[in-house]
């Protein structure tokens, strides 16, 4: 959807659920709605919208110009001093409004502001934005499919051009260096996280690079991401390193294990089409995993929704009846990880198309036996 | 504080202060208790500090091996599956403690969790950590000092490179990349701000930085910081570009603004001490510049704290009557902003000392006029 329509979109919706008002701090909600971008500081920036009156965005003084420098739609700004009370402003806005019974926040609006926002309105009725405002971010547009399809493309060159590169005898932290500076060199302007998970770290999904030095015979799990057109980027393979040794190879259980799960995450993606459940997916690729015997050691989702936001919905989980519509963008993410030894994980960003899956990463998807 | 004494010391205030439970959520304060730095994601990782209960960490089972590594103190972790209900769980852990009246949260946990906390616990009194947390984590020890200093000496090296580099009729979004790679070159693992307000951009004080082309004759704002080792930069410097013709050199207006900015600046910090109030160091820098005819231009407050966070307490503005003490560290950043002409600001760290301030940023802070 066009981000001029969105708010209105957005208070038409907020109004038919029955709420009186939606408070939107800084993140991707408020960036979703408006453009603005605005820095994750403790001051309060809030966008009012309460159905009948117009969206107002309370921002402090100093980031006046800022505000209206980011802002892509038109909205009034009311400014705040250092040595106002915002969160007393914005209730009594509210309640000039007559919008003080159901009153929903964004999800990351952070406990700072909400409760000074409760202790201003108290009686008042406080539930997440989410399930409104997900109907919305949910379905990406032509552009914004676009737009995950260059960070896409630009984190491929990066796992490839890691891959074509020295590993062995470096530790994982320098590798993330090297990762970070890749992504922003391939036109990210964040690079937000650089998973380099090597020998037994590769069992830990969300392994923190560390000082450990990468040895020849042994997987690495790289997943890497960040934002470029502020939209997310977020893909994973698995290599293994053999020092040009062949006898420093994967073993055949690896080999056997990450064929596995180059099955699931490939028949998963394949069941992708709109209509399907978003647990079916996760149900598809654990179905394959189970099947094998691995089932124990497949211990997180199948995937989580990207755009503006790393994760957002949809989340392809066990539990998540949503059926999935053309336009939703999300992860297709198998892992196996077998605790003190190894792991592998393989991960693509992939788009419900009208008649099935459009996937945005496509850099080889095997695993990778490089010299390192 | 040591901090494998942290938590000991806040479990004991916490109970101090007639809280039944403080819950941190993923971000600072997290991190200062235990040393772990969880990925802000959505799933719910948080820490139960319950005053006759030993501290327990919730956190998702794929995180599990990340905790382990993360926490540097003993801590016991209980992980939960991706289709539990988290927050279900620490009810029912603060309910079997009997601890469910007075609750205190993370200013950082996100609303996500927190509505969701509150559904669970209907009746609680829910309160803000950092009354008690803040008394900890504004005295900075020894380590936490240097690697400050180590911090701002990188950013001050930064400051310098991009001030003797070419800057003329390149973007400020080209010269923002550059400062990120250098802070990063200089050992920031983080590079999480660069502000660049070239003209009359320089009047924005969170001015981000845009496609606009810097020229000749004018001003630019250079705020830049990130976190290295885990404390943050935040230094501001202002330049003045001439192209090498000094007949682009700075208006009289512009010397003789920034003269009285650098006095305000310098006398602000000049008055730290312990015992003076953190109003007072704003009231120094604030009666200089309102002397002088710009007071309705220093639109912000003098200081913020930092450490752990890049904004922290103590907040030096009028209102705030807290007294320094030796190893509270925060910014003296006084500017001066003319709407649609230009503007200026200075910015350095600066801890409390037992005898009066040491300054972590170094580099010369008089207008840097240079060829650019």
């Amino acid at each position: 959807m066009a981000i001029v329509d969105r708010i209105d979109f957005f208070t038409a919706a907020v109004d038919q659920a029955g709420l009186d008002a939606a408070l939107i701090g800084v993140g991707p909600d408020l960036e979703y709605l408006t453009g603005y971008r605005a820095m994750p500081l403790e001051r309060l920036t809030l966008l009012v919208i309460a159905p009948g009156t117009d969206p107002l965005l309370f921002a402090p003084r100093l980031e006046e110009p800022a505000a209206r420098a980011g802002l892509l739609v038109p909205i009034a700004i009311r400014t705040w001093e250092e040595t106002d009370d915002p969160h007393a402003a914005v209730a009594e806005h509210l309640r000039s409004s007559s919008a003080v019974g159901r009153i929903a926040v964004s999800d990351r609006l952070i406990a700072l502001h909400l409760l000074r926002l409760q202790a201003h309105l108290a009686g008042a009725d406080w539930t997440s934005a989410t399930p409104v405002l997900r109907e919305l971010r949910m379905i990406k547009d032509e552009e914004e499919v676009e737009t995950l399809r260059r960070a896409g493309a630009a984190a491929d060159r990066v796992v490839d051009q890691i891959a074509a590169g020295w590993l062995i005898g470096r530790t994982e932290a320098d590798v993330a260096d090297e990762v970070r500076e890749r992504l922003l060199a391939e036109g990210h302007e964040l690079a937000q996280f650089a998973i380099v998970a090597s020998g037994p770290n590769s069992a830990s999904p969300h392994h923190e690079a560390s000082d450990r030095v990468i040895e020849a015979g042994e997987p690495i799990v790289l997943d890497i991401g960040g934002t470029l057109g502020r939209y997310n980027s977020d893909t994973t393979r698995t290599l293994w390193v053999t020092g040009g040794d062949d006898a420093n190879g994967p073993t055949e259980e690896y080999r056997h294990l990450f064929g596995v799960l180059l099955a699931a995450q490939e028949t998963a993606t394949r069941a992708v089409r709109p209509g399907a459940s978003a647990e079916s997916i996760d149900a598809t690729a654990r179905g394959i995993i189970d099947g094998e015997g691995y089932g124990e050691a497949f211990i997180h989702r199948t995937g989580h929704g990207i755009g503006l936001e790393g994760h957002e919905d949809p989340y392809l989980v066990a539990g998540n009846d949503e059926p999935l519509r053309a336009g939703m963008a999300f992860s297709i993410e198998p892992g196996i990880y077998l605790a003190g030894r190894y792991g592998a994980r393989i991960e693509d960003i992939v788009v419900c198309g009208p008649d099935g899956p459009i996937v945005l990463n496509n850099s080889a998807r095997t695993l990778r036996v490089v010299n390192g």
